[in-house]
């Protein structure tokens, strides 16, 4: 019996009770390998782990993975009910589900299966599960910290590395595959995004590396991560290649100016939201408010992205143990862009910045 | 302007309509991939393509993710409604889709979006969209057909090579790393899944290679495959390690006739399930029945998995250009098991194997 699962799946039965759910509904995804340690692939047959307060853990399994499920780490705890194909699944949830009153299911989970257990169900009303996970999930324990430490210090040597190799004359899918390269050797299991972003195609957040040659005067967003010990890096730095474009310098200094004071803003009791009225009011003082497109930041643990978000409107109070990255940026169409993201702790008395790498700008060749 | 992608939404569109559905909302997902040509990563902030009889196409993409959605092939045909993070995107949805009637959703789509739409539009029947979905991708077109003969190629290159690997005292991870190199080695751009299973541990269908060493006398499963051009492999083997354990020529001879069968029963208006009736009467008859725990097959392309599901009580009739695996097995818990897959594709005569790779027993060292 492994104590931690136990404890884990315990206190998310007891918040979703606490929170007026009758039952709390999780399918594969980082949701369910917190609670029982399980990870199998999403797929179209359902696998999903109910909890009741009061009740024992039961989960329905597809036939052919029962033998995988009653392998995983928290099984020991957790009544199995195996399905065969042929059989209506949803029908089958219908044994472990209340008829009426409110079930929170995993933001995850797909459409045909949230479809088919309102079919099943019609007298439940659903609702997403992240209101009670995230309960559970913000705030890190000391393992989980300590996992996300040595991420980000990978990632930090990664950027530290990158930043010797050649980027003139080489397309942003050769230092994509350097960096992803760099990552799997400072640690990672795998890179799980590596946007290099070069020139205009720097002023696209989300830009995917691709064949663009870089040149002289190009500013370079490198927004990469991958996972580590099953949590997540996810670090950006903004290089350019010999002389800056014109403009730039002005647009790094708020964006750096920025980043900062709001890392340096953060600790218990904050707002969310707060971190980034921080850095958007630097932003917007030095006239470049209109292109700083997105919200601060967004937690990160066992997802890259997860509660809490950085952002206008989130009122939730940050507390000691929360994870979450720092990120903001300024993007001018056709120009520029750029970005710089740390992933912060809050602590019992501020903050610890887990990513130490220089934030001042590099000059690269 | 891309022809065949505008073609393809008109036709999903006319499709819905003609289900009576009022729109299709496709998120991230394979079912975008193929209509749009656009593919980015699910993730909290929603991104959804409308689809609506006489009707342009519409998506709702983050502001953030605009750049990159305008670049995608597709998105000269399709008109972008951005929306700002702080924003509602379930009430921006509300501008795309009536207030009342069906609407089919992407089978993919997130429960947190699902329920976010079904909470902005209450007047609305949400169900799934792999109705209308399955009605223009189970039928490959000859790019599709050529691109998935590639991807078998490359798994049954891999299978060759596997075969004359060692085996004996190694742990099955390290076989499962070769089979992955190997896969890209043959062209495949990634493994997507590496099974090898052995000893008993063949006896659990979905078994994630693990630590155990292969002794001699055991039955290996291999179950793998990866993307070659966008599309899937999906390969299965089974091998013994020097002599067969006990019993297990009588379950391999049972479950090697079963596949030859059902592939051999497939043809044009053939309804599916009769392809799991064939092969599930020959395990039956052998007295393995109760261990065949699993559907016959499914369908493949853009998916690993995908309808046509080769399952009881699927009536739907095969069609010329439908691509599917048919992959028979037996799993005696304790002792070891049995499964042996192609990939196959419906021909305007009868069938093609796209698997060419030997399906007598091999025995590995």
């Amino acid at each position: 019996m492994n104590a931690r699962l136990v404890d884990r799946m315990d206190r998310a039965a007891e918040e979703a009770s606490s929170q007026g759910f009758e039952a709390l509904v999780i399918p594969p995804s980082p949701d369910l390998a917190y609670l029982t340690g399980y990870d199998p692939m999403p797929l179209e047959r359902p696998t999903l782990l109910v909890l009741r307060a009061g009740d024992p853990p039961a989960m329905l399994v597809p036939e052919l993975e029962r033998p995988l499920a009653s392998d995983s780490p928290g099984a020991a705890a957790i009544e199995l009910i195996p399905w065969s194909d042929g059989v209506d699944p949803y029908f089958e949830a219908t044994r472990l589900l209340p008829k009426a009153g409110r079930v929170a299911v995993g933001d995850r989970l797909w459409a045909s299966h949230v479809l088919g257990l309102q079919r099943a169900l019609p007298g439940l009303a659903f609702e997403a599960a992240s209101a009670v996970m995230a309960r559970l999930r913000t705030v890190k324990d000391e393992d989980e910290l300590a996992a996300l430490r040595r991420a980000a210090r990978g990632a930090d040597e990664s950027f530290r590395a990158i930043c010797t190799a050649s980027f003139l004359g080489r397309r942003e899918e050769e230092v994509a595959a350097d960096l992803a390269d760099l990552l799997v050797h400072n640690g990672h299991s795998r890179a799980e995004f590596t946007i290099v972003a070069s020139g205009p195609n720097a002023a696209s957040p989300h830009h995917e590396a691709g064949s663009r040659t870089i040149l002289p005067k190009d500013a370079v967003v490198m927004d990469f991560g991958g996972e580590l010990g099953r949590y997540y890096s996810d670090t950006t730095r903004t290089v350019v290649v010999g002389e800056p474009p014109a403009g730039f310098e002005r647009v790094y200094e708020s964006v750096h100016r920025a980043q900062v004071a709001a890392c340096d803003a953060v600790a218990p009791g904050v707002p969310a939201q707060d971190i980034d009225r921080v850095a958007r009011r630097i932003i917007d003082e030095a006239g470049f408010g209109a292109r700083f497109i997105h919200r601060t930041g967004h937690g990160i643990g066992l997802e890259v992205h997860e509660p809490p978000y950085l952002v206008e409107g989130n009122h939730w109070a940050l507390e000691p143990g929360t994870t979450f990255s720092v990120e903001p940026g300024v993007y001018l169409e056709g120009e520029f862009g750029v970005r710089i993201e740390d992933i912060v702790a809050v602590t019992a008395q501020g903050v610890e910045r887990l990513n130490r790498s220089t934030r001042e700008l590099q000059v690269v060749e």
